[in-house]
């Protein structure tokens, strides 16, 4: 057989299937499988979210090809809605809509590196933006987050860590996969680095609207004179719409940024999905308020871990907040992949290894509990406190 | 401003909307403007088609992840449609599905090679496939074909070019831009050299629905023992069911290939849009007969540009079929792109320069006939008639 490309071929399979797989294996022993592995809404879509992608899917104005950088419509809609959330305002000219949050993050990656450049993140990080720069040939640094300060983001150990080679720094938050939300103050500074460094921040916000309610703006970066030559904002619509199928992300940034985006889209796939998009943007003002309900349940799901866990000491929270909470198992020294295995073999509890966000995390586990209502989270203590490894 | 990736930032910006601008600065003196420029179908889906597209986006089933590779039930559908199409078993494990062709070939493309790796292709070239190569830092070699010869490659030509850099040879038939069809024997030809050299074949078949009624099978190259090891086919569900706003192709390819190209994929965009996979798997069976009806339609299409051209023997017809011609035009010397600009400007003609096919086609227009009907395509005569350059 001829060779594949390397990069390609030494990446790990994609992890959730594998991990999928462990759950398949689960005989219901300890009750029905607590699916806390991918990051899903465990609430369905808005009956009228339905119905609107229906009604677009059916219609002949979306069969042909659209604008690269996005319905006129949704970009419009998401600017306006975007100018509320950040007090500052923003155009439709600001917005590339991209087939998801991931394939906004790998537009953004390769607007600003190639193959033998350097994107910076943090220790953990999101595996398939790891994955995403190396099939890329990008080169990864790490700037390590301390567990002792919730595993957010140290600001001197990322400007130790920018040598010439790098090109960006990536953050997510709130954070995938420890949950921590990054203060404004934090974000400010790492953006003020940035700047005064001369490289790009690509900031993930997926989890945007699962911030506490009342907690303010996640920051004012979008307002800072000239942001536009710092700062790309990535964003999904599929967990705060509950549409992760359909496909639909958005890429927020200065224009020139956006021209370069619509450069990699037009080879990626020409222009996203189309009929979603004039879905989505009717539906942002008018599920405006289902969508504050969905803050305050997950909220509450925060509140069900949070009491839940603290049944069960000896399973530390490392971090938790919007979708994920980071949490250390109290089998030191072993593996993070075989703890996450028994427990989803035998307990019939499904989350992901600590490992698989960096090679530093094998004492923790990522749990996405907004997957599940607060009476199943609550179930989380009787079989974690059960629970033995050997 | 942070530097962007040298390689993104020199691309040229995608070519459609530019051509689409040069439309929009059509006064109508000629009458409605023919838009020859996008490779768009002239009719619309078929009622069925639209029906499914939005029972399904209306359907909860959807809105969650899928499966990287695709829905089970396209894959499977599509192998079934595969396995009469070239006469040989295909199995719903050769099949990955993405949004579009542009994506199975960025994905395949990324499977074989990585940046300081060479994909040899033909001159004209389809530009998407040559600028996706060229953003990612693979190298390409260009084997020309003979306008003397109908555009089709040459055997000789492309193995003399595979250097041992080269890591696949990727060929699109029928072709974009000429509508050359390439004879199954030209393909068996082109597959043993790559087979005894040990590189990939990939072969783009988008248009391949569109070849005319009773030439037999495409190629067998898929009866091949060990075709796996050697090709890599693409396709889009766009042009035969109408739907590029849905964004559907797919890759059919060895399990191997197919397991590279879900990493790959995972990292793009997680799973492509489901809803319009299932609405497509049950639209396969249902609409053979009206896809066939659209087969005799195109080549009456085909008839009708052949009539018209021939009485304007000042232009020149390269090759044409399925969705193409491929014209030469009378003002020899003239940068292709000044022509068809002002084709659009004063005739209301839009098709695409030559020139943006590779830098030998100077003297060339593609002409994406499809997109109108035998009556306006008749109009074509007049209007290139009178048409002067200068």
């Amino acid at each position: 057989m001829p060779r594949f490309n390397p990069l390609v071929e030494t990446l790990a399979a994609p992890p959730i299937p594998s991990v999928f797989a462990w759950g398949a294996a689960y005989d219901g022993r300890s009750g029905p499988m607590i699916d806390l592995s991918q990051a899903v809404p465990g609430y369905p879509p808005h009956p009228e979210m339905l119905r609107l992608l229906g009604e677009y899917a059916a219609s002949r104005a979306y069969t042909g090809y659209g604008p690269i950088e996005g319905e006129d419509v949704l970009r419009t809609a998401y600017a306006a809605h975007l100018s509320e959330v950040y007090g500052t305002p923003l155009q439709g000219g600001n917005v590339h809509v991209t087939a998801g949050c991931n394939q906004a993050f790998i537009c953004a990656a390769m607007a600003v590196a190639g193959a033998g450049d350097t994107v910076l993140m943090t220790d953990p990080y999101y595996f398939n933006q790891e994955t995403t720069l190396a099939m890329l040939g990008v080169g990864t640094r790490f700037a390590p987050c301390d567990p002792a300060n919730g595993f957010l983001p140290d600001v001197a150990a990322l400007a130790a860590a920018i040598t010439p080679d790098v090109r960006a720094v990536a953050l997510v938050s709130p954070n995938n996969p420890t949950g921590a939300v990054y203060p404004p103050d934090l974000l400010s500074a790492v953006y003020d680095l940035c700047a005064a460094r001369g490289i790009w921040l690509i900031l993930d916000e997926t989890y945007r609207d699962f911030l506490p309610e009342g907690a303010g703006r996640p920051h004012d970066l979008f307002g800072r004179k000239g942001w536009e030559d710092t700062l790309i904002g990535l964003y999904s619509f599929s967990k705060s719409f509950c549409i992760p199928g359909h496909r639909l992300g958005a890429i927020t940034a200065g224009a020139a940024v956006v021209e370069q985006v619509a450069k990699i889209m037009d080879n990626l796939q020409i222009c996203p999905p189309r009929s979603a998009q004039a879905a989505v943007a009717a539906a942002l003002p008018l599920l405006a308020g289902w969508r504050e309900e969905n803050r305050r349940e997950i909220a509450r799901r925060v509140e069900a871990l949070r009491a839940t866990m603290a049944g069960v000491p000896a399973w530390r929270v490392g971090a938790v907040g919007a979708y994920f909470a980071f949490i250390g198992h109290p089998f030191g020294g072993a593996p993070s992949a075989r703890v996450a295995e028994k427990l989803a073999r035998e307990a019939g509890i499904l989350c992901l290894p600590g490992s698989y966000f960096g090679a530093r995390q094998e004492s923790y586990l990522r749990f996405a509990f907004a997957n599940a209502d607060a009476a199943t989270i609550s179930q989380l203590a009787d079989r974690l406190g059960r629970f033995a490894l050997d």
